[in-house]
């Protein structure tokens, strides 16, 4: 260090991929680095969803911030939220009503649900964005089970045992998946009063197709496994309206006590006040450096970021294209920025994509090649272990799916918020929930 | 089966220790058997405080009572609570309305935290009794640490860096020795901001000396591994208040973010209506054979029975207790009532009792044998291990315990319920909780 300079502050906020990716590729810079995350744990969203249909404990998805950076003695982590972005102070205003400076800022806080204005869906649709999320779904599709197993009228019971996923991306198409598998070989043995027939899986898209980041015959090859497992895609089906327990459709309703949402994502509200062009998902144009243009010294990366690829069109949200990012800018500003004269700007290697279509099945794309059925989810499974953060949750979660494939059971079916959260779940008073069925 | 003879209907209430073996015991026996439990999983409650001290997930110490009985057809399961117990014309209520008829009753629904009278003060000092009990603890242990990284007043921050535990039997004991070991190795490379020596930690115990159960060396070599640990001890010090952050006891209080309340059971309610005689716990003492006096075809086991044994003593709160009485009852169940001639009486077998206190540290004592330090410690994995139900729960945390005891990390300390539930948990707010230590 030179004498007499000032070390450089950097602030992160985001406990995610990119948030993650861009502190790692600083590792040695001599820079103050602060990340600010509202949740106190890392959370490995591509397997949430397994979470949510007890296959896998919250603790085998997430590792707290705190210990990832443990050992990195200059890099200090805050459980807050950021109320304000001051880009002219070049400060931030926590809502504890603390304040902290910057040098320079990475904004980095993924994406929320978009429930596309009807906000007020969020009660009767639970999304899957969080482990509290997770959990409530969890709680849910189990309790449900065990309020079917206790109605003998066939009708009352029937919204017990039906359950429509919002969305046919690869979130939506994984989770009727895993509740097929449920439904299927799963829970049959443990019910005594529930055939598999009785169980009505539906996956309601409103495109014409499932699985559009995908290719078209891919798109069509993971329908056909869904619906060998049961399930029932509705496509063209945008939804109207959601209540309690139903959910309409341009033709007619599903009585459901299950509804999970999963049709897409924006921005989350901390970005409104940032004084920069933004797309209608409320995501931020960023220059080919992830620099916002006008303001200096702020960076907008992963799900957060508006950024164009050689084709013109934004890349996806996905966990590749944010440690991609991270990974860049982490480079760019562990050098001082006195010293940067001519910067490439940011490229994505598409590294492929997949999504697992319940019990030994995928389908994946890299280039050119396209797989499906079992090497296809055996490759989902590998890359999946070696996305997550720290040995233990690999070896936890690698244990967790031999188990799973082997005896065919899900190691995770635990209610156990009852007796805290009253509005998340309802008691199990089948008296007062006398639900026909249309 | 003799040709028109009706099958015998038997009930269990509760799915823990003494209801799991009684339902065991009665394998291969031409009885109908109904399972029923508030809760859909058998919890190992002895593991219970390391969930609560994000050693374990609480997946790993449960296990669904449905999946544990699959693939016995002859026993159902219901997630029910009950209400009203008629043994007169024997018949169940249960809390949504339904009936069930019985021919014998088997009620074994454990035991519940005993506040004394001070039902109040449960808001301020939790428990440890159930999987949302622990959660709720583990949160504000950890929210506790994030706020005061955050604190930079030393005398606003010291509550949240004090840990009171009430009650000196092997759950507070065990809870304060994991704390201990949080606030020492593990959390001191992760925060910044705390020092090990800021950390206090109180075991708070009304009698003259701790782990009561045991002989009175090996209780004092426990009192002396915990203050090894950095525990203060306080003996003779009866609570007699507890408010929001403060812990009030003969002389002088404690002012703390974090109370746990570890001082002794009681019968549950369930019990107050049948027509027995009960202890001053609530427990009903029940004959030799574990029957209730005067009610004919009502058994009572497990916590909340009293069980005299050959001194006249009530047998303590063990699972081992629960076990060996389910076993006993469920092989007398099992044989049909009129081919019983005489009945041998329940007796215990002391297979001793034993207690972990922090890392790779414990008590054990069997029959003349008294045992301290790692050796108990190793004898106590290896017995717990065997108790826990399933090869899946087995074989986790004896992988998890591996990983703690080389890593010195705890793998879950996940904060997870902030959004849903702002009962439970303070949000880290920090300039709404200034409190002054005294």
């Amino acid at each position: 260090m030179e004498p007499g300079k000032k070390i450089r502050k950097v602030i992160v906020i985001g406990g995610g991929f990119a948030g993650l990716a861009t502190v790692n590729a600083m590792k040695g810079a001599n820079v103050d680095i602060t990340v600010i995350d509202k949740s106190n744990h890392h959370l490995f969203q591509p397997l949430l969803y397994q979470v949510a249909t007890a296959a896998l404990s919250p603790g085998d998805i997430a590792a707290p911030i705190r210990a990832i950076f443990g050992k990195n003695k200059k890099t200090r982590v805050i459980l807050g939220e950021v109320n304000k972005i001051d880009t002219e102070a070049k400060k931030l205003h926590l809502v504890n009503e603390s304040e902290i400076a910057f040098d320079q800022l990475v904004i980095a806080p993924g994406a929320q649900y978009n429930y596309f204005g009807n906000e007020h869906w969020k009660t009767h649709a639970p999304s899957l964005k969080t482990i509290s999320d997770a959990l409530k779904i969890r709680e849910r599709i189990l309790l449900s089970l065990e309020q079917a197993e206790q109605i003998e009228d066939e009708v009352k019971r029937r919204p017990y045992l039906t359950y429509v996923i919002i969305g046919g991306g690869p979130t939506g198409v994984e989770t009727a998946g895993a509740i097929a598998e449920i439904a299927g070989i799963s829970m049959r043995r443990n019910y005594r009063n529930i055939q598999e027939k009785d169980i009505k899986i539906y996956l309601v898209e409103a495109a014409p197709a499932i699985l559009n980041g995908f290719s078209v015959p891919l798109g069509e090859k993971g329908q056909k496994m869904l619906e060998k497992l049961g399930v029932k895609v509705l496509l063209n089906s945008p939804v109207s309206r959601i209540e309690k327990d139903e959910v309409f459709l341009k033709v007619g309703s599903i009585k459901t006590a299950n509804i999970i949402w999963a049709a897409g994502i924006k921005a989350p509200a901390l970005l409104k006040d940032l004084k920069a062009e933004k797309d209608n998902l409320g995501r931020i144009f960023v220059k080919q450096d992830l620099s916002v243009p006008g303001i200096p010294d702020v960076y907008v990366l992963g799900d957060s970021a508006h950024f164009k690829d050689e084709t013109g069109k934004p890349l996806p949200a996905l966990a590749s294209v944010a440690k991609q990012q991270g990974n860049y800018l982490g480079k760019l500003l562990a050098t001082d920025p006195s010293e940067i004269k001519t910067q490439k700007p940011f490229r994505y290697l598409d590294k492929g994509s997949m999504a697992t279509v319940g019990r030994a099945k995928a389908v994946a794309q890299f280039k050119g090649i396209k797989a499906s059925g079992f090497f296809a989810w055996v490759l989902w499974c590998t890359v999946h272990i070696m996305l997550l953060v720290g040995f233990r949750n690999r070896w936890r979660v690698f244990s967790e799916w031999i188990w799973n494939y082997f005896t065919f059971k899900r190691g995770v079916q635990l209610i156990t918020d009852r007796t805290n959260c009253h509005n998340c779940v309802p008691n199990p008073v089948v008296k007062s929930r006398q639900i026909t069925h249309n």
